[in-house]
């Protein structure tokens, strides 16, 4: 992490002519210093069962060390080749929908021991002969890993023996899974049936749960593997992704990746965001709070987007302004995939720095002025740590809660899922500049945190309460919404008062929630919007304590309250009974955070301004026009300019870095 | 039927903790006398194959008779446990979709001999023990039965012997369905092809005729059982339902009620409505209407919304003025399902009266209001009757065959099913104030009433046209709607001029019909909304005798009669050759019903009147204001206040009811 | 092609009475001179395997020769009998859903052995009764047959043989296809996987190619069967038809309608078109031209609606303005599917010229007025041909690639697919009154026109074009859209300069491309609507020589081209860098054609003009008014009527012709 790495994964082997020396003189020219190999490939490198042929892996590796540029190997599982879905058809994944048909990557039981053993024979074989290249600096393991819906006989039998373990009684199931609901109870866990036919959301949800642990058991696995052939300081890492909503958007609901981080030494990831007209860089900013938050610092961008997905063009000056919103955030690399566009019939349209004409264009040219400023600037962005005052907590189990229970009427499509009301906060925060980390429900140990806001923490099991409850108590903030602390971790509702273990804390309670059908948002305290409504969920709560600084007002329920606050022992709870728009939002946390410990700055977005620490300690302030129209810029007299001179206003998608 | 019943479906054995006796007293405070237990808990009896486990059940029997609360015990078939899905695995239903997979309830093929040796053993051996029980009132027969679209090959068989034996000779049949149609006629029946393919509504249409007499059959079965069990005195019912167009709208499309109502002594409902802002009633008077008609008296909602689905939480006011609509529409027992919030992961939104917490709330309060004014009035209320002058046909095989053959364009998604249209005029009467009885297309005598109302009565066999038109002749009145009595029981369309059989009662024919493009509707007789336009279906009906009362105009086709009035033999016929908005319709109604012998009270809703006669002979009238203002009142000064006094205005939703 | 055919699709083994006599006594009333026969009764002619029964065939022969009417026979081969389902249980066609279930027509596997045995003894013993009877006067093979996405093990297996025999080398076909992407590279043919789990266009889309010459194997195969039983003067057809957008629109996907009907003598077709309030008529003028395209002049309407599928039944004069419109375009033949409604619950909407009842109607009596004046102008009017100046050009492999990569944001549903694009096109040239031939891509002279339209003409093998180039050059002109010459036949994208091979034709290249994000669409040469804007894909042009007519702009991209026109040796060479509004197209095309070197009469839309030649070499103009309003007729003075005297105005729906 002492230099920025930027760069493309790159595909010789998709390639439509011979181009190597090019393409690789081509990223010197733009200042790339990095690329990513060999993960996708797996029929290259053994095209039949046993026959390896890594010519074209050395030929790369050779032509990398001579121009200069450092290479991470991926290894190449996550593609199966024809001849293994052939050698064995049930390695094909048998999911909620059927069996998978070869053809597209991923498609595989990842519990299968056949692609186990073919998966460690590829790779000892590949890695025999990566480790003889100094260029290498590195191992991705696998590729955006999940699992892929397993629910073979085999991950069944698995996850029966893993509930055995679990619960020891079967009684015990019996009761925590609630199996007496329309006669599910079983006499014995081998009579438990196929998970795919349940409507039991305690037992599927642990499925899922399963299947999150089948990911991190294979990363394990793959870096035991890899440590083999490990030379000191080569790193390994893996590109975590997110939810896909269109884009990077929210948690990944299939991968517990707090936990699948053991396997590697620096946290990855991939990052596709809005883009052109739809560009907020809110998903940089979440994404890098993710990543940041896995090992605890700085991290690499694994993937991101050049020309991206059709309709996701960069407008001219927008590619620069993401590659340093990543750098702002914390991270230490950007790799774009990839670096050209595939001829190939197949993601032809998800194109990478070169068009398909492979000469040079606007991106490319974009890419070199990044370059050669990312080369100036290395030895003060590379590595960068951040000093936040705010946590906001993820949970995949309240996510698989959301997935079983929207905040809808039963029948109709849901607007949002939890990662959309993540989102929501995050995207609020990303626009007051207000800084965040992520941090996990397994986490217990919030104190560094002025304010710990938990997007609807449906299924919050016991202990997480009380370590809620404890550091409010010592002088944490907390901010929770609707539907927090509703069930513990096996989605099994609490009988008691709502929101269980924080009524003190929240300093209210409710019985009773529906729909807010309009319900007026009305508050003298927040500068909201006219016409600000509730949306999607109302609690009619009753306070034991907590002020109301917002109301909810409907003709027929009367008000309500909508936000609310309350000291508990040292520290305070805000609490949302209801969602809004995000309009609405930001007026309400601009007024909510400071007594919540948290001063909001006074930039807003489109203006962003990123704040960070370098290795040498030095304060950087970055600051980021998202927007096509020039804004003012008003940058502190002593702070030194890092693209000199900077302007007194920043241009349409401008940067500006200052220091101290 | 000599007292209301009011109470709950109660489950103790999905409860999070032991508290039966808490539960039992509160529901004594709040008035209920009558819990329904038992029907879903299967694997709770007999958690393995032959050992069964009836203390829960024993514990609950005993702490009812200790509360003096009545019982209803639920035969518990509906939901089947793991073991018996395990033990034949070819009892899980085989479908148009394929086979079920366990979990969900219903999820068998009700013909499959191993189901019906379980049942049979499983029923008897609870009803050995609910037997010695003094508060067991009586039975329900399994739980809201469906055939569960079974389609397997014993089925199937089945379903091949049937029509052999109705058709006898197999040409008849090739005849009959239309078989050459694309070169489907056989040789045989055994040479019938999977009725899942079949692109033929005659067959297709008749295979789910057969379905429903499945479920018939069953229920007898089950009757027969029972009966071995019963003591005098004791009720045997059932819970049928009706449509889900996201709440009970409409006929249920899977059970021939009317045949299946013969397994029961008293007819049972289970009516979930619109609710909060959506509320009308219009549901509580259709599902009261069908319930009365099943056996021709009052009848039992053995299935309600407490506080419902999310979204359904009624507002404060309206869970009174529901459960006196459904006492005024003849409901002798209001039961709520259910008692609890059940805190298992499944159906967990579906709330109960108790929330989550299982504390008293605003829910369970109002409840105690409705307790104690029922059992006051408890004498006067229970088992009214109905004196209605109109009557309204459903008819399941013309809902098969608009299913078939919906109103729109072909590869378009139907704006209105048949249920729709149903509703589409039950609605406009339950505005009006002009109540009605159901009647089915099985029966012949119609004598009783003044106004027969056939909504989209496609699928017409020549008996009953017959009869229709012999109770115009007689003096009766019919109003007929589009796409009435063009085709026979099977489908077949009737090769002369439509509608067939009625044209002179009609007075009217039709060769051709499109859709109305917005055709607007006029009239000199009646008083329509400014707009009003034809929609979904237009038929260019020539007059023979009947007098054009309203008129299409379309700027192509020119004008043609929407709505025509006849005198046919004593009686009359309107007809509707289009549709329109329900705004529309009740316009034409408010203007057409005196034609057809209706008077139409001047009360409109949001303000409903009902009246019934008491067991003592009284006359009573509700007064049931459906909307959150205050409306005048406006009671003839001889009739006696039951709930008194009254105020000389409705409050929202309130309820006044008057004797004499 | 000596006098105009003018009939019906018959079919009395649907009839639900015996009324064959009085069917074609009403026929021959109606001036219908022609009935098609026999094509979907299989399993009434062979009731069981190996049992013939021509009996009604033989009827309906005899009847019609005693009425004079001409028939069609068609072989019963695209709706098989149960029987034949029962013996064969793999002949149920095996597709990407799925094995299909026997029920629908065409619902086999036509690669199936036992299939082809049973389609020839039928045929044969079919053709063995039919040829005896003079009233025939030719056979139609089969009905819209199409591959029925047959994906089963013996097709698959062909298939991987025709790659065998296509690559040779299993290396150039991995290479060509882009196995390696995704690891998917094979080591042998044998090796390839199931076609129906690839994401590899390709590889799809090669399948999709193999699929539609399965079509002509077919078709070839059966006119060799007919062969034996020809007299000399039967024609033998087929009824090709398009792509079902709602309609027929567009071109037919799964067969290669040029190179199939070397199977016939004499091209027909089915136009379905839209109706009523939509009717256009351009989906005449669209299936016209194609039909026209297969073998070079004048062709037969199998099929067409009369009162069609619901929300179909014409205006009254639209059915006449219909026929009309088929005979400008080249039709010597009009036939309705079909003569009466069907009274099966089958298809029983989509209604014939009688209604159910049978009966003369008002469609009849239209049939009739068109009957009589096709008896009268029948000399004149069959068989004429057009001399038209433009061509568009169809591509199925370019439709191929439009449905693997749409023009929209992946995971959207696009708007518009291949046959949109081309039906803009063409939309705009009806409007126009510019009368069109279609092409095809596999043809390479195109030196009879002016100009060659070619709509998304993505996947462009070299030798096409070459031979456009060549073309241009030689003083041809071509008007190309965007996303054109972008790949070659397999969907490999070219790796220089886009458009592939024709940026100096059309003087321009490009390397990006996004979404127009409503970017306004100006110009000072075309009178385009105000408002007018980009939509679907904007590509990023740079001109190299040709000449911007109208520009996108855009407020983040700034001005690029969006119609350019260039010089290319003798000829001229415009493009469309964008999609915009059928409105915006208008106004382009009324400014471009003449500088392309075709004239645009000054008649608009709905007033239509097309011009043919008669067989005896005489000019004939129709006049049709595709509007319900009167429209002024302007006649040249010296041109005779037709349809004489002809009105100075054309009333509502209207029709004149003129000779001279």
């Amino acid at each position: 992490m002492d230099k920025l790495l930027y760069g493309a994964a790159y595909y010789p082997e998709y390639e439509p002519c011979q181009r190597m020396e090019e393409d690789m003189d081509m990223m010197v020219r733009a200042g790339f210093n990095l690329i990513r190999v060999a993960e996708s490939a797996w029929s290259t490198w053994e095209p039949r069962d046993g026959e390896f042929d890594f010519t074209l892996l050395r030929r790369t590796l050779a032509c990398a060390e001579r121009h200069g540029l450092s290479v991470i190997v991926g290894t190449p599982t996550y593609a199966i080749p024809p001849w293994l879905a052939k050698k064995y058809p049930d390695i094909l994944a048998d999911t909620h929908r059927g069996r998978a048909i070869y053809g597209p990557r991923q498609c595989y039981d990842l519990t299968h021991p056949g692609y186990r053993f073919h998966c460690e024979r590829v790779i000892r074989r590949m890695l025999e002969v990566t480790r003889e290249y100094g260029c290498v600096i590195g191992y991705q393991l696998d590729n955006e890993t999940k699992p892929y819906d397993t629910c073979s006989e085999r991950a069944q039998g698995m996850f029966r023996e893993y509930l055995r373990e679990k619960f020891g009684d079967v009684e015990a199931m019996n009761r925590e899974f609630g199996f007496a609901y329309w006669s599910n109870s079983v006499a014995d866990f081998d009579e438990l049936p196929d998970v795919r036919g349940t409507v039991n959301a305690s037992y599927g949800g642990e499925y899922s749960a399963f299947q999150r642990r089948l990911v991190t058991d294979f990363l394990l696995w793959q870096r035991s593997i890899v440590n083999d052939y490990l030379r000191p300081g080569q790193l390994v890492t893996h590109n975590f992704d997110f939810e896909w909503r269109g884009c990077c958007a929210g948690l990944q609901p299939d991968v517990d990746q707090l936990e699948a981080a053991r396997a590697v030494t620096v946290a990855g990831c991939d990052i596709y965001h809005k883009a052109a007209g739809e560009l907020t860089g809110e998903e940089i900013t979440f994404g890098g709070s993710v990543a940041r938050g896995l090992l605890g610092g700085s991290y690499l961008v694994l993937e991101t987007q050049a020309q991206g997905n059709f309709s996701w063009l960069p407008y001219p000056g927008q590619l620069r302004l993401q590659a340093f919103s990543h750098v702002a955030n914390g991270a230490a690399c950007v790799e774009y995939w990839h670096w050209h566009s595939i001829h190939n019939a197949c993601e032809s349209y998800w194109k990478g720095v070169l068009s398909h004409d492979l000469a040079p264009n606007d991106t490319y040219r974009e890419c070199a002025e990044v370059g050669r400023e990312f080369a100036e600037l290395s030895d003060k962005l590379a590595g960068l740590s951040k000093e936040n005052r705010v946590a906001v907590m993820v949970s995949s189990r309240s996510q698989t809660g959301l997935g079983w229970f929207p905040s809808c009427a039963p029948g109709k499509t849901p607007d949002k899922n939890y990662s959309d009301y993540l989102m929501w906060l995050c995207g609020s925060l990303h626009r007051l500049n207000v800084e965040y980390d992520i941090v996990w429900d397994a986490q217990r140990d919030f104190s560094r945190y002025e304010l710990l806001i938990l997007p609807c923490l449906y299924a919050a099991p016991e202990p997480l309460i009380a370590a809620i409850r404890d550091y409010v108590g010592a002088g944490g903030h907390i901010l929770g919404t609707f539907r927090t602390a509703f069930s513990n971790e096996h989605l099994k509702i609490y009988h008691d008062a709502q929101p269980h273990g924080l009524t003190e804390v929240f300093g209210l309670t409710y019985d009773r929630f529906t729909a807010p059908e309009g319900a007026a948002l009305r508050s003298d305290v927040f500068d909201l919007p006219r016409g600000s409504a509730a949306s999607d969920w109302m609690e009619l709560t009753e306070l034991r304590g907590a002020e109301a600084l917002a109301t909810l007002e409907h003709p027929r329920w009367g008000a309500y309250p909508a936000v609310t606050l309350h000291s508990f022992g040292r520290g305070g709870a805000a609490y949302f009974a209801s969602c809004f728009s995000p309009e609405a939002l930001d007026a309400v946390l601009e007024g909510l955070l400071p007594s919540l410990g948290v001063p909001v700055p006074r930039e807003r977005y489109p203006l962003l301004v990123r704040r960070a620490r370098a290795r040498d300690g030095g304060k950087l302030t970055f600051y980021l026009n998202y927007s096509g129209e020039t804004l003012p810029l008003d940058v502190p007299p002593d702070a030194a300019p890092l693209l000199c001179p900077y302007p007194a206003c920043l241009p349409p998608w401008g940067v500006v870095i200052t220091e101290g």
